[in-house]
């Protein structure tokens, strides 16, 4: 019906004009007549929706703006992660939060060390535990993907994996885990260490067996689309990480800096962790100076690693943040080992566990509060960083803009007097080296009293950052880790309509971002904003940061090409908003 | 020397006019010739300095409104709680916080059962404790003073205790308490079970032996002093009860009110908690309810209690607010009691434990979060009070003003939701009772968001009482049970001048109360405005109080003299700026 293809194509072409968008049409031809049906935008696939959008630009139907606000920012991750075969049947045992998108497979095992044994055999794991914590890094780090039975899509679990780039499903009650015995149970499945299951973090599912998977392709397509969002875009975005391989996939995804270097992460690593326990179970503050001497050299050199691949573009460094039990051993045979390293009886250690105890660790002992107690602390990881510099110098390295971050400020007396320490070893390596380091300091901002008194606090600080995690918990009154058992009961009663801690808080938590900016730029117009939160890769939370003329976002690796194009439409909406532009 | 005699008593009027206060003159006789040297405000004590703001009142030295200006608030505490006998010799061990005024002698225990045991035998006692937890409230009851190791001025003992009027010596880091051996060491001392000591909470002393101590005495010239106070006063002072006991004290000391009846301190007394330990472990809402029948009579009953004793007056019931974890039991015995009584296997037990824990109890599942997901324990305990109010009904007994009170709300769909069921439950035991109660519904303002909502909270609320003690913490990040490990460090380094659970912070803080204050009467112009935290007994707080306009202020029961005097010297300063009036 060479007559009817041609009026059909013509329609075709008209459709897509007038609604200047791909359509999903339906049609009938009766009679030799061709009837039309129906006509709307049809639904696509990332991959599509930046191929529709690219070539309606070419076609000159639409603006490269409008191109760039045509692509749902989240949808990316499918383009940056590997996914399931969709033509392959799959035996699903259990379901979780999606907490980090991509597929992986591999064998189950129930303990960090294990996995990292087995990662040395070059074999795939899938790491399954009850939940994480700091300590099981190097094991997240060598699974292939992780699943845990509890926590939220901003438990440890979640937040590590989507940082890492690693699939991920977090909180999946139905999965019961024997440590003991090393299986676990899924409704009448049982799995054993050694079996092989496959976790889909897009999706949440967990399936028996090896499901194959999907590479992912960057398209020119993809490229293009994004030069474009780079050229609309106000906010820079930079990007969350404190290893020299996620500061490099950042960097390969066009970060624009790192927003947020959590030094603590560098304290797990097997070596130093002896020396960071040795520290912490010192009781003169000698004993600690020596222990810190130890760790020094490392986190000298984590610090040059990283500067030398973030090479002229800033690098806010935040100093120790977490409280101090939570480097402490756990087991028998680690407090045994110690206890042996260094000539403390078990007793000794297991009464320092018991008098670093915290009720509520989150409000505890922590941040600043650290620096304050123990200014030793601080002063070696300053050390570490002039140190690095000055190496980086040396080695004519194009220095990063380094920015020194002082957490959990809700003073202002804390940050001066934190920033004095900071300038006076400062000063210190700059004259042992005879040079000369331009460098900022600042504070987060993730207390509610550090907002309302940001005006104060400004006076020593050159930039905030807003700890939109911790700001959130404290606000909220709200910790994440516990928030599972119930945010179920508050969204079923709609209570929350979204998740704060995936999208920002607008009326509550936001009205305290607007505060604190419009308070801290009051007094030093200069002052440089940011957010360096989970809600920095997310598109709601990047279109408040925009509205309220923050200067950057910081978000995990993966994250940094969602959060260039949200940051594109964001500034797209604002300045342009009557659509089409 | 007469003739000087007149002389000198001449001048020593004239100075006492003048300066219009008692004297500490100094002067010399030389030669027959009188020489005055120096003169000054006297020192005093709290009972010389009301006998002189009273004697001057009377010889029109002064106006009573002066009077009542001239003493100092906390020094009340002195009148109202034995003191030591400053003649005997003491031999101090060690010290801690002065946490709860008063002094008190008895044989040291180290357990809350133990306590009652020697209660029942008229023994005394002071309980000596690493730190307590609510289930030691019927032992710190029991005993006559309480010393804990470890714990801040806010630390459960101290507020626990204050709100008993009991001594308290909180936070002795020098004592080492060996609960398996059942001794503690301090220093050089050791100190078993069955010694006796002596801790004077004014203090923070600790001391071997028994030290005699001498009787407060209410004097003719407090309770003028108190009178002028009531005149001069604008804020209602009500108290902090739970208990029958409590509530009588209170109402005698002048208590216009309750301000927060904590309900869930109901629950740990011995008869109901494992009623209560079985509605948590419940696993079906049939057998939660099974199990919240059980508790209604004697919830009810608690209530019937404290409304007869305060009839005509509000009282603010506070829906059950902690985790539910804080009654699970936590020894092998108590798992093993609860499993026999109601078949439940001791491994479904400690797995409901587990389930239980919570990583920051604080942020948790807790106040109206409980309520949502439990209607079933909200609606029991609604029940028990409007049967409470029938009853009283039935009896004649004239009514007290019931306000009903959601805690941790931050969001208004949180109230509106938990109004709706208050509502209900009032109309179904008023139907059923063919009686008509006038009550109210509000909510505790405990959380930044909540403040900063207060808008549109305020449209399902009647009355806001702000929780300083949690407003405090969530508003700052810092935890008052873990606080003692940096506060010294604080203070040392002048970061904070007063501590802020004791003083509210008005900088941050407070300004939270102003914003939830305006926002609060922006919509509802009727609306009741109080505070319940431990800073409604704090005279600083207080003057802020009144500042900002609420109408009540709520401290523990041998606080209300001293709230009382404070509020009225906060509304004389803030109506006289200028001193004297």
């Amino acid at each position: 019906m060479p007559k009817i293809f041609k009026e059909l194509k013509k329609i075709f072409i008209l459709l897509e004009k007038k609604y200047r968008d791909m359509q999903d049409v339906e049609f009938t031809v009766e009679n030799n007549k061709l009837w039309m049906l129906q006509t709307r935008s049809g639904k696509r696939t990332a991959k599509a929706a930046i191929k529709i959008a690219v070539d309606m630009v070419k076609e000159k139907l639409i603006t490269n703006k409008e191109a760039v606000l045509r692509v749902d920012p989240n949808t990316l991750d499918t383009l940056l992660h590997p996914t399931l075969d969709v033509e392959v049947e799959k035996k699903v045992i259990a379901s979780g939060l999606p907490a980090s998108p991509g597929a992986a497979s591999g064998k189950v095992i129930f303990s960090a060390d294990e996995a990292e044994n087995l990662k040395e055999q070059k074999q795939d794991t899938i790491l399954v535990r009850i939940e994480t914590s700091p300590e099981d890094i190097n094991g997240m780090h060598a699974a292939n993907g992780i699943l845990t039975a509890r926590g939220g899509m901003t438990s440890h679990a979640a937040v590590v994996a989507r940082g890492m780039g690693k699939p991920c499903v977090s909180g999946s009650n139905e999965i019961k885990i024997d440590y003991e015995n090393k299986f676990f149970k899924s409704n009448e499945f049982l799995v054993k260490e050694g079996d092989t299951i496959t976790i889909d973090g897009a999706s949440g599912k967990v399936m028996l067996g090896k499901v194959p998977t999907v590479k992912p392709e960057i398209s020119a397509d993809f490229s293009q689309l994004m030069k474009w969002a780079d050229k609309f875009r106000k906010l820079k975005v930079r990007t969350n990480s404190e290893t020299a391989a996620d500061t490099r996939i950042a960097r390969d995804f066009g970060a624009e800096g790192i927003g947020l270097c959590r030094t603590e992460h560098m304290f797990f690593e097997e070596k130093r962790i002896i020396s960071v326990r040795r520290m912490i179970l010192s009781k003169t503050l000698e004993d600690r100076k020596e222990a810190l001497a130890e760790i020094l050299p490392y986190q000298r050199n984590d610090f040059f690693e990283i500067f030398k691949i973030m090479s002229g573009l800033p690098v806010t460094v935040r100093l120790l943040d977490p409280p101090l039990h939570e480097f402490l051993p756990k087991t028998d045979k680690e407090i045994e080992d110690i206890g042996k390293k260094f000539d403390i009886s078990n007793q000794d250690i297991k009464s320092r566990i018991i008098e670093l105890h915290e009720q509520n660790p989150m409000l505890g002992h922590r941040g600043c509060r650290l620096g304050i107690s123990f200014p030793e602390i601080y002063q070696m990881q300053c050390q570490a960083i002039f140190e690095a510099l000055a190496e980086c110098k040396k080695k004519k390295i194009n220095l990063v803009i380094p920015e020194i971050m002082i957490p959990l400020v809700s003073t202002a007396a804390e940050i001066q007097i934190l920033r004095d320490l900071v300038d006076k070893k400062a000063e210190e390596i700059q004259k042992k080296n005879s040079i000369k380091i331009k460098y900022y300091v600042g504070t987060m901002i993730e207390l509610p009293r550090a907002a309302l008194r940001a005006k104060d606090i400004a006076k020593f600080a050159d930039f905030f950052s807003f700890g939109t995690n911790d700001l959130t918990q404290t606000t909220f009154g709200i910790s994440r880790d516990d928030s599972g058992k119930f945010l179920n009961d508050y969204v079923e009663n709609k209570i929350f309509y979204k998740d704060p801690f995936v999208s920002i808080d607008e009326r509550g938590v936001g009205e305290l971002i607007k505060i604190a900016t419009e308070r801290g730029r009051s007094q030093k117009k200069s002052l440089k904003l940011g957010i360096c939160g989970e809600h920095g890769g997310d598109p709601s939370s990047i279109e408040f940061c925009e509205k309220t003329k923050l200067n950057y976002v910081s978000c995990s690796p993966y994250r940094v090409p969602i959060a260039k194009l949200a940051a594109a439409q964001a500034y797209l909406k604002k300045k342009y908003p009557k659509f089409p532009v």
